[in-house]
C-alpha cells in the first residue's frame, strides 16, 4: 500500500469539530431562529447600515479655510471697508469683525489723572494702595490730583500739578504714567449695524489623506457671478458659499442690537460626512450656526468680545503718538470636522465574523430557557452534558472502556452547569 | 472521611467542556489546518505588524509650530524684507508671504468716483439700483458722475458735481462716499519672484501626552552654522529645517510665474509615525506638500489668494489717510498629524484573544464542507449531531433512560443543522 | 391530529446546542472558576471602571479660546500697555507677550552699510560672494564701505562712496540696497520683567457634538469682582480663569531673566475629560504648563523666540519711513483637549458580549491542563473527543448503525487534539 505516514503527521492532519445536541422542540427553536434573527438585523441594519462596519474610516481630516467679509458701514461718521473691520486682515478661520469702538486720540507717554471710578481719591493713601493692581491705563505715580482736570490735552510733565490742599474734599483722580490721556471707556459711538448686511465668502478645502480625496465647500460647476449673487441657505442654495451675517444671527436668535454693542462670538461649523463608497460627487458639506458662548450664557462675568489694539503715529520731531482703540467685535471661528469611510476588506472580514459569531450567542439564550424554564429541562440537561468523574482509578490504561463509563456516569448526568441559574432539584 | 461539602459547592466547582467529534480526514484535516494557518498569518503580519494591534496608540498629538521666512525682494523699486511681505508677522503655523500689490495711496474720507465697469452709468438711476450690493469700494450715493473724473486728487465735498446734462450721452461713472481714491485693482505691479529663493525656518515640537514623549523636528546634534546652510530635500538633507520656497513649488508642478501674480494656498505636511517600542530617537517626521485649493483646482472661481490690509497715518493736522494695500500672497500652513505606538498589555491581551478565537474560525468553514460537500456527510452528520425531540412524555424522571433515547433517535438523525446548506435528501 | 408541516419548516425550526463534558474534577474545576474570576474581574475593573467600555465616547472636541493680558511694564523708558506687548491683538489662543526688543528708527529706503560681523570686508570681492545668500538686512551692492561708517543718518544716494585707496587696510562694511540704516541686533535693550505680574484671562468654552453639551472654563456662579481678584491655583482656586505669568513660570522652573531677554514658548494645556453619566456640572477642566521647545532643551541652534514687525510712517512728502522692532516675546499657546463618555446601550452590550464571550475562554486554558497536565487526562481525552474515521465505506445508508461504529470507534480515541501540547503516548 502507499508508504507509512509518520503517527505525529496523521494526528496533526485531524479535524476536530464541536458535538452538537439537536432539539426539536417548536418553542426553542422558534425562540431561537427568532434571537438569532435579531442578530443579524442588528448587524445589517445598525452594524452595516448605520455604523458602516465594513468601511474604513479616516477621521484625521485636514482643513484649510480662506475667508473674505465684504460690506461697507459706517462708524463715527466714517465710511468703514473691510481693511477697516476685519482683524486680522489676511483671512485665516478666526476672524473678527469690529462693530464697535472707543477711539482715544492721540496718546503720548506722560502722566494724566485717571478715568474709572476706581480710581477716585481724596488723599494720595488713596492712590498708594492698589500700585501692584493689573488694573487702570497707567502705573500709579502715587498722586492724587484734585483739581477735577478730565481733559488734559497738553500732556506735559505734569509732575507740578501737586494735591491743593482745598477745603472742599473735592473727588480728584489718582495719577498715572503712561499712554496719556487715559482711555475712557464709558463712553462709546452708535454701533455699526450695517453689520448685518455684510457677507461672509468661505472657501474650505478639505483632505482625507487616508484616501487621498480632496474636496471643496462648492462644487466646480459654480462660476463667479453665482457667487457674486447668491447667498447660503440650507434648503435654495446649500452650495452657495456666502453667509450674510444678519441671516446667521437671526438663526442664532441673536439680538443685532445687543451683538454689535458689546461684541460676541459665533462659531460657522463645517461638518464633512463622506461615504466614499458612492461617488466622490456627493461627499459635501453641512452647515451649522453655534454661539460659541453658549456655556457662559448665565454667567455675570465677560459678556460680548473686545480688545484693544493701537495705530501708531510720528510726529514731525519724532515724537510717537497713538490712537487707542477698545474694539467691541463679532468674533468668528469656522470649526471644521468630518469623517469619510470606504469599503475595506478587512473591516468587512473582521465585521463579518463579529457578526457569525454573535450569532452563536442566540445559543447562551436559549439554553437558559432550554435548562432552567423548559419542561423537558432534565432531559436536555442530561442529553447535554456528559460528566467525568472518578473515573482516574477505574481505568488506568489509555481510552479503554471509556464510552462504557459514560453511559454509567451518564444516568446520574443533572449537572446545571453555568448556564442553569437559580434552580434546585 | 472528609467532611461533607455541600452540594452546590461541588457543583460550583465543576469544570465543563465542549465535547468534540474527532474526524480522521485527509482532506478536511488539510483544509481544516491550512485555514487556521491563513487567519494565523493574517494576525501576525496584518493585525500584529502592520496595525501593530499589540501597541497602545495615542493619536492626540499635541503640537506647537514656529516659522521664520528669510530673504530679500524687490518691489515696486523697494527692496521688501520680512517686515514687509510676512502676514502675521509673529510666525505662526500658518502665514502669508505677499508677492504682489495694488497699492492706493493717501486714501481719505470723501467722496469720488468708482472705478469698476460694473459702476459705469449715464444717469442717476444707473447708481441707485445696486445700492444694497455689497460690491464697491464705497457707499453709492446716488449721482452719476459723467466728466470721466478718474483723477480726483483732492476729494474734498462733492456734491456739488451734479449731472451736466450734455447731450454726447458719455460714460460716467457712479459716485461713492467713503476712502478716497477708490481703488482700481486692474492694475497691478511686477510681482516679487525673487520669493522663489527665500527660505522657511519650521520648528515643530510636538507632544504624545499618552506616553509623554515630546520630540522636536530636527535632531539636538544640529548645530546654528548647518541651520544656515542647509535645505531641506527628502534623501540628502531629511533633518534640515530650512525648505526653501522654489523646491516646494517645484515639487507642486506650480509655475512661479501664475502664483506670485495672482497668490495661491500651500500646505506643508508634517507627519509624524512613530513606534516607541524602538530609541525614541527613531520618531522622526516626513514632510509632504500640497496644494491647499487642490479641491477648486477645476473651479472657475475665486483662483489664487489675496486679502486687503490697510497702513494709517495721520497728517500734521490730525486728518488720518491710509494707503490701501491689496495683497496677492502665498499662505503657507503647516498641518501636523501623527501618532505613535508603544507595546501595552491589555491591547496586547485582547488582540491574542481575539486571534485564538478567530482560529477556532476555520470550524465554522471547515463543518460546511464537511457535513455538505464531503463524501461521508451523512455520516458526519449522525456523528455530530444527537437528536432530542418527544422525550419530555417518555422521560419524566431526572435523567433515566436518557442515554437509551439518544440511541433510538439517533437512528433517524439526518438534521442538515445550521451549516448545512443547500441540500436535499 | 394536526396538518402536516412541511419538512423543511420542522428542520429549519430545530435548536441545536453544543454538547458538554462535565469533569467533577475539585482541581480542574477550582482553577476554572478562578480563570473565569480574574476575567469577570478584567472586565469589571478595567474595561467597565477604567475604560468606560460602557459609553459611548466623544473625542472630536469642539473649542473656542479667548484670552485677555492685564499688566502694565516699561520698556526704554515707556510705558507699555496691552496694546503695545501683545501680538496679535486680538486675544486668540496664540499670542506672544513682547518682553524685548531691538528698535530700529527711521529706516528708509536706500544704501548702507551692513552692521553684522559676517559682512566685514576689505575689498569689494568680499561683498560679492554671499551675493545669493538670505543672510543679511538688504541686498548686498557688492561694494565695500571701507570708512567705518556707522552712523549714516541721511541715506540718500550712497553710490558716490567708493573705495577710498587708503593704505592702511582697515576693514569696512559691505554696503547694502534696502531699509536704512540696517539693524544691528547686538545691541537690546532692558528685558520687561514686570511680565512677571501679569495676568492671562483665558475664557475656553468646548462642546463635545456628539451629546450636544457645551461647557465654560469657569461656572456660572462666578461674578465679575471674583475674577478680577483671583489668581488661579490648582488645589485653592481651581475655577479661577485668571493666570499670572509669574506663576506658570515658576510651575516650570523658568528663569524670568533668561526668558524676558530671548523670548520663550509656553504651552498652556487644558484638558477636558469629563463622564457625562453624572452630572454635567463635575464635567471641569485640568491646567497644566509645558514648555513647548522642550524637545529643543539640548538643541544648540534656535534658542528663545523672537520675530520681526514694523510699524509705518509717512512723512509730510510723502516718503514712507518705518520704526522695525526686533521683538523677542513670550509665546503662549492655549492647546484644548479631552473627549466624553456616556452611558450607551450599544457599547454596553458589545462589551458585555465581549465579556461573556471571553469568560468562555478559560475553557481552553483548562483544556491545555486537563488533556496534558492532569492525572486521568487520557480518560478526559477519550471522553472529550469521539473519532470518525474509515466509515464512509461501512455505511452508505443514512445514519444507519452510526451509533454503533462510534463505540467501536470510541475506543481507540487517542486524539490529543488541537489542545494537546507536545505530548506522546
Amino acid at each position: 500500500m502507499a508508504p507509512k505516514v509518520p503517527h505525529f503527521v496523521t494526528d496533526f492532519f485531524v479535524y476536530e469539530t464541536a458535538k452538537s445536541v439537536v432539539v426539536k422542540s417548536w418553542s426553542v427553536g422558534v425562540i431561537n431562529r427568532f434571537v438569532q434573527l435579531l442578530i443579524i438585523l442588528y448587524f445589517i441594519c445598525w452594524v452595516f447600515l448605520h455604523e458602516k462596519g465594513h468601511q474604513q474610516r479616516d477621521t484625521g481630516i485636514e482643513s484649510a479655510v480662506i475667508t473674505k467679509v465684504k460690506g461697507l458701514g459706517s462708524f463715527n461718521n466714517h465710511v468703514m471697508d473691510v481693511a477697516d473691520y476685519v482683524v486680522p486682515s489676511q483671512g485665516s478661520s478666526s476672524f473678527s469683525i469690529i462693530t464697535n469702538m472707543v477711539i482715544t486720540d492721540n496718546q503720548m507717554q506722560g502722566r494724566c489723572p485717571e478715568t474709572d471710578k476706581k480710581f477716585n481719591c481724596t488723599t494720595d493713601d488713596d492712590c498708594n494702595k492698589n500700585n501692584s493692581s493689573n488694573i487702570g491705563n497707567g502705573i500709579l505715580t502715587g498722586t492724587c490730583l484734585i483739581n477735577n482736570v478730565t481733559n488734559v490735552t497738553n500732556v506735559t510733565n505734569s509732575t507740578n500739578s501737586t494735591n491743593s490742599t482745598n477745603s472742599t474734599k473735592s473727588t480728584g483722580w489718582c495719577e498715572i504714567e503712561g499712554w496719556c490721556p487715559a482711555e475712557d471707556d464709558s463712553f462709546s459711538g452708535t454701533p455699526m449695524k450695517e453689520v448685518e448686511n455684510f457677507t461672509i465668502f468661505i472657501k474650505n478645502s478639505i483632505r482625507f489623506p487616508l484616501f487621498d480625496v480632496s474636496r471643496g465647500n462648492f462644487p466646480s460647476s459654480i462660476n463667479q457671478s453665482y457667487i457674486q449673487n447668491c447667498n447660503f441657505d440650507p434648503v435654495h442654495a446649500p452650495f452657495c458659499p456666502i453667509f450674510k451675517v444678519g441671516d446667521i444671527l437671526k438663526k442664532l436668535n441673536q439680538s443685532l442690537d445687543n451683538i454689535t454693542a458689546y461684541g460676541g462670538e459665533i462659531g460657522i461649523n463645517i461638518n464633512w460626512k463622506c461615504n466614499l463608497d458612492y461617488d466622490v460627487e456627493n461627499c459635501n458639506p453641512k452647515y451649522f450656526f453655534t454661539h460659541l458662548d453658549s456655556a457662559f450664557k448665565h454667567s455675570k462675568a465677560s459678556k460680548g468680545y473686545n480688545f484693544r489694539f493701537a495705530k501708531y503715529y510720528q510726529s514731525e520731531d519724532g515724537t510717537e503718538y497713538r490712537t487707542l482703540h477698545k474694539a467691541y467685535a463679532i468674533r468668528f471661528e469656522i470649526i471644521v470636522s468630518g469623517n469619510a469611510g470606504k469599503f475595506n476588506v478587512v473591516p468587512f472580514l473582521i465585521t463579518l465574523v463579529a457578526a457569525f459569531t454573535s450569532v452563536g450567542l442566540a445559543t447562551v439564550f436559549c439554553d437558559i430557557i432550554l435548562l432552567n424554564f423548559h419542561k423537558g429541562a432534565d432531559e436536555y440537561k442530561a442529553k447535554k452534558f456528559e460528566e467525568v468523574s472518578g473515573i482516574v482509578q477505574e481505568a488506568k490504561g489509555p481510552c479503554k472502556g471509556s464510552q462504557m463509563s459514560i453511559k454509567v456516569l451518564g444516568k446520574t448526568s443533572n449537572d446545571s452547569g453555568t448556564f442553569s441559574i437559580g434552580r434546585q432539584e
